[in-house]
């Protein structure tokens, strides 16, 4: 089995009771702000830090690929929508755009595995892996060689952000096919069969659904429980490169010391392989929005974490964890803007 | 009976149609954005017009008032309280301020009953109706007169509120007891026991939760039903001024087009009133946040709202309804920035 690349550090315990003081001093009556007070408390902590800093840098990085899957029969939508998906994310007219901007969130868009090139887009492909991946069902998805530079593609992404001043990270999703890959990692991580993790993705009907339940089967079998321990091993056979670089960015940013929101399944997904791939991860990590897919509450709850809202999107691209990024800089303002009680006299 | 002010005219349905199928038409899988696309659409109907505007000014007006069952052991806090938080809330430093400066949105307070007054805040007290009130279980909170002069109060605050460009209003809440007075008025407006809208407020312990729900039901038993029936009668017997004037404030808001969210389990008493006093109202509602208490929940079933988030708030001050406001400009933003499939070709 691989080795965790390294243990990531926990966030400050000092902080974290550091914030629970300061709330529990203010002139309202003790834990009014409900869970308010909690994630204020955390962001203290993952910032090391207590009063904390506004959460004024936050980026939602899409993570694009094609899935050899969706070419059989599992989706609503055919491949091609992939890229126009990009074009639409880098033009700042899709839906993440409008909702970024609405909420003072930066995009940004990497092609890590889409089925075309974007020779009038080349900065959003310098960390392309391959093009699209292997149907699962019948091949291992990528190389391990391909996870390991999707894995470090990811890890160098966060930095870069990180670097030029990212306080909060979101990973959005991308790519015709990606929740039949998400309901297998999901399967294959808790051990469960893909009949209770798998949805309706964009809109399947009941023999859609049926036939994408049996191809993530498929694919477990295939692979066999002994390859799907191991999280880089799972990521080959049946994840995809867009899902192993933000594997790596997830880790990277919990490595570095920047908390992460989880946007929905394919998020769930990669956060539930990310804790696996560097233990420890999840204390770094808080669920934007709760997915109508049935796989993202499994994964979450394994993950201990509960989404702030629950909107019934189902659009991807790391639009329901930017609605959900308010509450956290509320959870901000409530530490940093009520009087303490002790001051009131 | 008192006879309903006025009906409320309708939301624009023509606005609601063209909203729908301006999100339809957008480049995403239908109805992807879930309740996004419902809410854009209810803002396009409160505001007539599709596109929407921005909810660029967005208001929250506290309504203080003291309650003489606060003396009756029925809170855990001193009837004092009051006038610290009217301070708090004027001096910029209480909860709603800090969540409220966090969300773009401005604060106003307005003393209609508080016990004591405050000569250095002239300006909070101009639409002051009385001291507190009575014991509701002893006798008449207030006056029929008192009530009248209170719902027009509310009624001149919002029009001044709309006249100076607010967009959405926000009717907060302040007033040791007043958890009390609104579940008494729902257990009133629904013809339901105590026991089964009575919660715990800022946190009281089952014996002060037990007198509390004696407290009620003795009230509603002093009054009867006959006279339960009437909307301003039942604010006169078991309700208080401050609420008075949220109603007038609430209908008189819908009555002028301009759309509410509604906060906690005062405001949902409110609100109910509000329907009663003035069919109609209702459609111009939203619901921000889900109260812990459980005659909130009863309130909104029987108003058709569903809250938008549920972060364990029992704050008050309007401050649940203020930590929503963000979801509320994301579902105007999912309108107006998704690029048209038909525009992509």
């Amino acid at each position: 089995m691989t080795q965790p690349i390294t243990l990531v550090a926990a966030p400050s315990n000092t902080a974290y009771a550091a914030a629970r003081q300061l709330s529990d001093g203010q002139a309202k009556p003790l834990g009014a702000l409900g869970e308010l007070e909690t994630l204020g408390a955390w962001v203290c902590a993952v910032q090391g830090a207590c009063p904390p800093r506004q959460l004024d840098d936050v980026r939602v990085v899409v993570f694009a690929g094609d899935h050899g899957v969706a070419t059989s029969g599992v989706s609503a939508y055919p491949t091609e929508i992939t890229a126009a998906m990009v074009a639409g994310i880098a033009g700042g007219h899709a839906g993440v755009s409008a909702l970024a901007a609405a909420n003072n969130v930066r995009v940004s868009v990497h092609d890590i595995a889409v089925a075309v090139d974007f020779p009038q887009l080349p900065q959003i492909g310098r960390h392309k892996v391959r093009h699209s991946s292997e149907p699962i069902h019948l091949a291992d998805a990528l190389t391990l060689a391909e996870v390991e530079q999707a894995l470090a593609a990811g890890d160098e992404i966060a930095a870069a952000e990180i670097a030029d001043g990212a306080q909060l990270l979101i990973a959005g999703d991308l790519g015709i096919g990606n929740t039949t890959i998400a309901a297998a990692l999901i399967a294959a991580t808790l051990g469960i069969s893909a009949a209770a993790v798998t949805g309706r993705g964009t809109g399947i009907d009941d023999t859609t659904l049926n036939h994408k339940i049996a191809v993530i089967d498929a694919a477990l079998d295939r692979v066999g429980a002994a390859r799907l321990a191991d999280p880089v091993d799972r990521l080959a056979a049946v994840g995809a490169a867009d899902f192993a670089a933000a594997v790596g960015f997830i880790a990277g940013a919990a490595r570095r010391g920047v908390p992460v929101l989880i946007d929905g399944v394919i998020a769930a997904a990669e956060a539930l392989i990310a804790e696996d791939y560097a233990p420890g991860t999840k204390a770094w990590l808080q669920a934007g929005h709760r997915s109508t897919e049935p796989g993202q509450a499994l994964a979450l709850d394994r993950l201990g974490l509960v989404p702030l809202v629950d909107l019934k999107l189902r659009l991807g691209e790391g639009s329901g964890a930017v609605v959900a990024v308010p509450i956290l800089r509320s959870a901000v303002a409530a530490l940093t803007g009520i009087a303490q009680l002790s001051d009131l006299g």
